[in-house]
C-alpha cells in the first residue's frame, strides 16, 4: 500500500493540490493502491523524513520520492507491467506538457482563484499562502482580485495549444490519457476543489476533455468535495 | 515524386521557411523523394491553383496539400509504411508541439531576426514582409531591432519546457526525430539562413539537439546556403 501526502484545506475533505492531483490520477492510471494522509502548509516537521518542504510525497515500502514529475517517472520504473504512464506521449513530451503547463497556464490559473483559494486554506496556513503568492505574482490579493476578469481572459487564450490537440484525439495523450493529461488536469482539479468560478467556457472542448478525466477511474476525481463546476 | 513549392529570398538556393523546413523534414523522415520550387511572397499566381495564397504546398500525384500540418498528417496517412512522423510523440502531442511553437517561440525568434532577414529577401517582397510583419507586432523594423537583445532574452528563456523534455530523451519524441521535432527545427533554420546572431547559447542543450537534427538524413540541412551558425 502506497502513502501519499496530500495538500488539505481547513476541511481534510478537501485536497486541492494540483501536483498532488497529478499523482492521485497517475496511481489510479496504474491501478495502484494508496491511501492519502491531509498535510497543511505549516506542518514541515510531519514531511522532514522525506527531505522535501512541500508534497506530493510518496511512501512505497523503502521508497521516498517527492515531486509530481519523480514520481510518475518512479511508478513508471517501479510497476512497468502496469498502464503506462507515457504510452501515448512519450516521456519527454509528458515532461514538455508538465513544464508547459507549470509556466504557461498555471500561473494564470493560480491568479485567477488565489483570493478564493486564500478563504479556505487551514487558519495556520494563511499566512504563510498569502505572503508567499503575493511576493510570487508581485501582486496582492487584492489586486489579483481585482484583475481577476482579464486573467481568467488570458488563461483561456493560454490554452489554445491545448484545443488544436483535441481536435485530432480524445486525450493529449491520444485515444487514452496519460501523464500528460494528469499534469493539466490537476490544475482543473485545484480550481473545481476551491473556487466557484466558471473556468472553462461550456462549449470550449477543454471542458469536454476535462469531464471526461473528472469520470475516469468510476468517476474518482467527480466524487471529491468541492465547491466549483 | 513530390513536388515542394518552397519559400525563396532573393537568392534561389536560400530557403528560409520554418514551416517548409517543417516539411522537408517531414519528407525525408519519410524517405519519400521531392523536388523542390522556389517562390516568393509576390507569386501569388504561382500557387493560385492549390487554393492557398502561402507556401509550403506540396503536389502529390493528383493531390494538393498546404500547410505544415496538413501535409504531415497527409504523408502519415499516405504511406503509412514509411516511418512514422508521431511514433515518438502521438499525433496529438505532435499538433500541441506545434501551436506551442507558433504561438510562444516563433514570433520571439520572427521579431529578433527580422530586421536582418528583410535584407535577404527578393527586391519584389520587400515592402510586402515589411507591411505585413510591422502590422502583426505592432512595431516598427527600427524598434524591433532596438529591442533585439531582449527579445532574444525572451527567446532562450521560452524554451524551457524544451530543455525540460531534453534531460530525458535525446528528441522531443523521444529517441528518434519526428514532427514535433522539426515544428521547433523548421525556426532555427529560418533563424541559420537569414540570421547572422548567436540565437543559442554554446551550452545550451537545445543547440545540441538542433545539431543532431542538423546532421539528420545525412546532414541535409546543414548543407543548405546559411550565413548563421
Amino acid at each position: 500500500m502506497i502513502t501519499l501526502y496530500d495538500l488539505a484545506a481547513a476541511s481534510d475533505g478537501i485536497r486541492f493540490s494540483s501536483p498532488c492531483w497529478r499523482v492521485k490520477m497517475a496511481l489510479k492510471h496504474k491501478g495502484l493502491e494508496f491511501e492519502t494522509v491531509p498535510w497543511r502548509y505549516h506542518e514541515r516537521e510531519k514531511i522532514a523524513f522525506s527531505g522535501s518542504a512541500i508534497v506530493p510525497i510518496i511512501l512505497d515500502g523503502d521508497s521516498i520520492v517527492s515531486e509530481s514529475w519523480n514520481i510518475a517517472a518512479y511508478l513508471e520504473d517501479q510497476y512497468p507491467d502496469r498502464p503506462s504512464l507515457f504510452s501515448g506521449s512519450g516521456r519527454s513530451l509528458a515532461l514538455f506538457t508538465k513544464r508547459w503547463v507549470e509556466l504557461i497556464p498555471a500561473p494564470l490559473m493560480a491568479k485567477t482563484i488565489l483570493p478564493e483559494v486564500l478563504e479556505l486554506l487551514h487558519p495556520d496556513d494563511k499566512a504563510y499562502f498569502r505572503e508567499t503568492r503575493e511576493k510570487l505574482f508581485g501582486l496582492s490579493m487584492e489586486q489579483l482580485r481585482a484583475a481577476r476578469d482579464a486573467t481568467l481572459l488570458q488563461l483561456r487564450n493560454s490554452l489554445e495549444p491545448v484545443r488544436s490537440a483535441l481536435t485530432v484525439a480524445p486525450y493529449l495523450s491520444g485515444l487514452g490519457p496519460g501523464f500528460a493529461d494528469y499534469a493539466l488536469f490537476g490544475h482543473f482539479m485545484f480550481a473545481r476543489c476551491m473556487s466557484s468560478l466558471q473556468i472553462l467556457e461550456h462549449a470550449d472542448p477543454v471542458l469536454v476533455w476535462r469531464d471526461r478525466l473528472l469520470s475516469a477511474f468510476d468517476g474518482y476525481a467527480a466524487r471529491v468535495p468541492n465547491i466549483g463546476p
